[in-house]
Order: structure tokens, then sequence, then C-alpha cells
């Protein structure tokens, strides 16, 4: 209940903030469309808030191979390898791999190349923490992620302030502002959505005209599409599964050049990115004949996909949607062998999971973002999985992707 | 010094251990083609001889989303998320999340599902032990890169254990045992060094015949001929940089719907993933008319690549080869922005790094695989880079790969 309450106060300061930011900017709340570096700067002013509240005096967020995190773009709109320091009183800088792409892509108050401090993090952040004039002795949070070993380094190289690295700190806050999408993550999210959409399009009708043949054909197909409409990239290892293969959550490899779409059950899962936003659908493909068992599979999980969505609303628990779905194959004594559905948006995997087990007391609140995913798998006649992506709005939900069970005779 | 000795000490174990491990079952050192039970018995054998001499109990590494390694699949051969434990006895246990696929691919002595231990990891480490019966107060060692929070619920939820988590400890030693190749991981790596080889030669006959016109279509070309051949997927994002965006070391995004191979440089960065061992390549297409700034870049990197192949052989520090390549460029006052190579395998980074600063003592060894990819990057005139895989060798080298600057008038 604190954490709800918390997250309410959070949203509330967040869109506080902006209205004072846009008033001053626009003379309106209206956005112009959009002004990235506004969204950015407010974006670390609700961060430095929360740090004035925690007594931090400055923050670090890294993104290097190995420590992977997208809170640097959130911050920034820098998409790649880089370190960014955030002080209590709003000034940021950037730390990044490759100058020339953060001079097109960041929004932050200052630059600077990470070559300048030997390539080195703990180096960097001593440097920056220096031109930003940090003083001595205050609390400097590092992220929650960090090595235990590394940890060590950084109190050692920089005993003169006080490092923390805590498992409810900067990341959490961080992943809880995230979970409330701001108008431009939703309209990036609302373009990755209409993209890939398309692409099922495309993929239902060419394999009933017959040109996709194998689980490369169909994601060639995707990769494709989506480069063609101005995306990214998919937002993670596109998974294409034949008959053969569909009994597996998440096959391996991704994509063999076996066949897909052949008799039996054929599943696909795949998302594409619109500057950093993901989606993340999943479609069966059920070409006949099929036998009872498989007929009976397909339709359990149609029935768990509408019964599940009835509960994708403001104020109800992330577990009720997951509980009605695990009802529902209860009622035919099959399992699902994974969550109903998870956040996502810089990430493919974002917080809240909807997961009918552990978590009772997270809250939908409109602006959250949620796949909604049952799926049966059984090694003798395949998998079935249906997968679309959902905005919690005031009055309900908005589904933004359209995939299907496409049933070919 | 001391590293380079431990190194070659452990070396020497690994294949004496090898030797004894072959004689018992096969009657001589001469492997069948490949007995891969004995392989990953072996790997293991050799980890639980150093856990020995450290006194530890057993050791945990944990394949999963934020805290990827491919160490279980190296003492395994389980390819996804799994926990994996190691006892001094040489008792192991893989603990994975798809247990249809961990009884395909897995070799290991006991195979747990994850979902027993209610799908967290502190729990699946602590029922681990329980079942193989490790004694208590015992030295139970767990990745480096553990976060630090994580690691002290670690350290709180198996009181009776002392856990240990340290900078050179059980993910060093890997990390050695990993440099120097056996037989079967040289024989993946040639099988994917010459699939790669294939694809370049598909590439540099469609670039001449014009049916590949834009980055996309090159991306595309590889991914559907690695998977005829049987590959598992590329071993890093694609990176495919037309004429107008060759400056960058690491192009974004990896590749896009725009020219690639028109007038200019183009550059092509990929691999390809043999049974998990991935090959590393970079090739140029240089299309004329070009500027004489331009042909003076090419003949630059070509020369580097040629001169610092020469300290690709076995007691060559592993900065010499960098060196080389600094002072090639440096006579005609160019810099390389990046490291000359880096050796690769189950990642496509792996150590040793070939640079010219930091590390002044590695020695190259036979059995290394180091890339050579020299690179000079111009915003003005694109860039250009030339990188192939080198197997050190008892006597010198063998290039694994023929990756070229592919000129066209």
């Amino acid at each position: 209940m604190l954490q709800d309450f918390q997250i309410c106060i959070r949203r509330f300061l967040f869109h506080f903030l902006l209205s004072i930011v846009y008033t001053l900017q626009n003379g309106s709340y209206r956005m112009k469309k959009f002004d990235l570096n506004a969204i950015y700067a407010l974006r670390r002013a609700s961060l430095a808030t929360w740090m004035a509240q925690e007594g931090i005096g400055a923050l670090m967020f890294q993104d290097t191979e190995g420590m992977r995190t997208p809170n640097v773009r959130y911050f920034t709109g820098h998409p790649m390898d880089a370190m960014f320091v955030l002080t209590v009183n709003g000034s940021s800088i950037l730390c990044p791999w490759d100058i020339n792409l953060a001079n097109i892509k960041a929004h932050v108050d200052k630059i600077i190349p990470y070559t300048d401090f030997g390539r080195t993090p703990i180096q960097a952040l001593k440097g920056l923490l220096k031109i930003l004039k940090v003083p001595q002795n205050s609390k400097i949070e590092i992220p929650s992620n960090t090595p235990y070993p590394q940890f060590l380094h950084y109190v050692d190289e920089l005993a003169d302030m006080q490092i923390i690295c805590r498992e409810k700190g900067s990341m959490t806050v961080v992943d809880s502002m995230r979970t409330v999408k701001d108008d431009y993550e939703i309209y990036c999210i609302k373009k990755a959505a209409a993209i890939g959409d398309k692409i099922i399009d495309i993929i239902e009708k060419d394999i009933r005209n017959g040109s996709i043949k194998t689980e490369t054909d169909v994601a060639l197909l995707i990769e494709k599409e989506l480069r063609k409409a101005g995306c990214e990239r998919t937002g993670f290892d596109t998974l294409a599964a034949g008959p053969s293969r569909s009994w597996g959550i998440h096959c391996f490899p991704g994509y063999t050049d076996g066949p897909w779409g052949t008799q039996g059950l054929s599943i696909l899962d795949f998302g594409v990115v619109w500057e950093g936003y993901t989606s993340d659908t999943t479609l069966t493909v059920a070409k006949g004949p099929l036998t009872q068992e498989q007929k009976e599979q397909l339709e359990l999980v149609e029935k768990a996909y509408k019964e599940s969505l009835k509960f994708y609303k403001p104020g109800c628990k992330v577990s009720e949607a997951a509980i009605k779905a695990d009802e529902v194959f209860a009622s035919k004594k099959r399992i699902m062998p994974h969550s109903l559905g998870h956040s996502y948006g810089l990430e493919c995997h974002e917080f809240p999971v909807m997961r009918s087990i552990g978590d009772n007391t997270t809250i939908l609140l409109p602006g959250v973002v949620e796949t909604c995913e049952p799926g049966l798998y059984d090694p003798k006649i395949g998998g079935c999985r249906l997968e679309n992506d959902v905005l919690i709005t005031d009055d309900g939900h908005e589904i933004l992707t359209h995939s299907r069970i496409i049933k070919i005779d």
C-alpha cells in the first residue's frame, strides 16, 4: 500500500512539474510534438527531487557491456554505451563512448568523452564529480547492479565521498518512474505497435499465399519491414518456432531454416523498436487439419486471453488477471508455465509483472503498459501463445497491438 | 609474470588431466569426434582441482537476464537460462529454466528444474547445496558479477555457509581456462570461421553483381545463410554502415534500409555462431571513384594489418602487435580510436585484449584466438576496418577467416 501511495505521489509530482515547465516554455501544457530537451530535463528534475528527499548529492547510471541499463537513455536520449551523472541541483553530464553519436542524440547539460578518463568507470565518476563540483563527503549513489568487488573499488577510490549501493534506491525509483509512461513514451509505444501490426498483416497475407515457408522467412520479413518503417531493431531476438518446436516457451535457437506455418501449431514472438521503445507480440499460426486436442488448446488460450483482459484496468491488482487466466486453464486441468504478462518500454521486460504469485499488492495505474500473453505448450501437439500490448487508461484499457491466432484450414 | 606463469601451469594441468581421462576412456589421447560428456566432465574436473587448492567447497554460476555468462554453457553445454553448481568433489547440478531443452543439450551429473525452488536464485542455491550434501560452513563462491545488494542476501540467507564473492576468483580462473581453447572449441571456431568465409564470398559476388543495395540487404543475407548452414545466430548485432555512416566505430542503429556498398567506404562487422562459438570479421567495401585521402586510408589500414600480424605468435606480449599498428598510423599522423583486437569464443569479447596500453605483461600462447582489426574513421571520408580471426599456433599463427577490403572501380 505504501509503495502504491508513493507511486501515486511521484506520478502527481511528475505531472505537476511537467505542467510548470510547459506552462513556462509554451504558455500551455499542450506539448509541441515533442520538445525532447524539456522532456529529458523534466525527468532529471523529477529524479533530483527524490535525491533531495534522500540526501543524495549525486548519482550515477552506467550503460556498458555486461551492465546494461536503459536509464542513461531515459534521462538523456543517448542510446548506447555511456555513463551518466546527475547532481541533486539538477546538473548532469553524459560521458559517452561515441562522442559523435552523443552530439547527435543526447539532450543533457554537458557531454564529456569517456576517453578523457582513460576509459575506466571509476576514474570517469571521479572526474565527473569534480567537474560538477560535488562537495566532499556527499552521498553518491551507484546502481544496485554494481558487482560487489566493483563496489569495493568505488569505496576505496572515492574515499572522500560516501558511496551508496542499495536494493531499493535509485534503480527502484527509476523503475517506478518508468512504469507510468509519459505522453512522449506512449507516442513511441503506439508508433512501435502500429508498425508491428502492419507487419503482422503482411505475415498473415504471406502465410496464406504460401510465400512464407520457414522460420527464417518470417523472421527476416520482420527485420526487413521494421527497418523500412524506420525502426531501430527488434526489441529482442525473434522467436519463430514451427510445429516441431512450438512446445518450447522460448525456443532455442531463436529461428532456424526449418518449416514454419505448416500443418500444426507455429509460434512467432517478436517486437519492433521505435526510438528505443519496443512492442512485444506473439501470434500463433494454426494450420489444419488439427486434432481435437489442438483445437481445444487454441480455444482455451483465446478464452484465457479474453477473460483475463477484463482485469486490465486501473485499480486492479496485477495478480488478478493472472489468477483469472490460471482458473480458465485449471478448469481443463492445464497449467500455464509462465506469467500472464509484464510491462515493457525501453526494455522488453519491465515492472510490474502480471503474475498470480508473489506480488499481491501492486495496482495497475493509467499510463502503465502490460502484455497479455496466455500460452499452453505440449510436447505432443505443440504450443500456442497469444500476446498483445495493453495500455491502462483512466477508465479501462486500450489494446495497442492486434496479434491473433491465424487459423488456416 | 606471475599471472603468465599461473596460466602456463593451469594449461599444463588441464592437458595433463585431459590425457589421463582420454587414456582411461579411449585408450589414447586422440579424441573421438567428440565425446561431449568427457569434454564437459574434464572442464569441471579442472575447475574442481583449482577449488581444492583454494579451499572452496562449492561454486555457482548463473546465466540469467541481466547477469549473462556463458560459463554455464562452458561447463555443461546447456545454452540458456540456468544455474550451475559444482562441488570440490566434482559433483555438479544444472538447474535450468527450460527442463526439456536441458534434457537435450546438457552434459552434467544431475538436472533439477528451476521451478522446484520457486524460481528464485538464492532458494535454488540453498536447495542445490543441500542435495549435493555440501557440509555446513563450507566456502561457497558466487560469481564476481553478483550485485552488492544481492550479495548481502546470499550472506543472510546462507548463514550456515561462508559466501565468497571476489574479483580474482572463480570468474577469473574460468576466463583464463577459456582463453586457451581446447580441441573441441577450435573445431567449433574453425567451423564458424568457414561458414563466415562462405558468406563473405557470397557478399562479394552479390555486391559486384549489384544485388546488394542496402544495409538491410547485406545484414539479412547473413542471417539467412548462417541458418542455412546450421549456425545458431549472429555472434552480435550485425553492424552494416553505408558510406554516409561508416565514420562510426559501431554505427547506431546496427543497420537501416539506407544504401550500402555504393560509392565511398562501407563497413560490415558480423559473426556467426556454431554450437555457441562465434566468428568475428569486418570487411570494407571501397567503391570508386575514391579520393586520394580515401585511398591512403585504405592502404594504411592494410599496412597496419600486415605489420601487426607479425606479432601474433606465441611468446609475444598482447601489447606488441597493437603498438606496431599504432606506429603505422602515427607515421601518417592518424590515430586508431579502439584496440587492435580481442579474444573471442563463447562471447564475442573475451580476454586478453590486444591493446597498446594497460596490459603490458600478458603473453600469447598456442590455442589462443584473437581478432586483428585495425581501423580508421573520418567524418568527411568515411571509415575503413579490416578484421580477421587468428589462431595462435605452436610456431606462429593460422588466419582462420578471410575477410578483406573489397575494391570496386
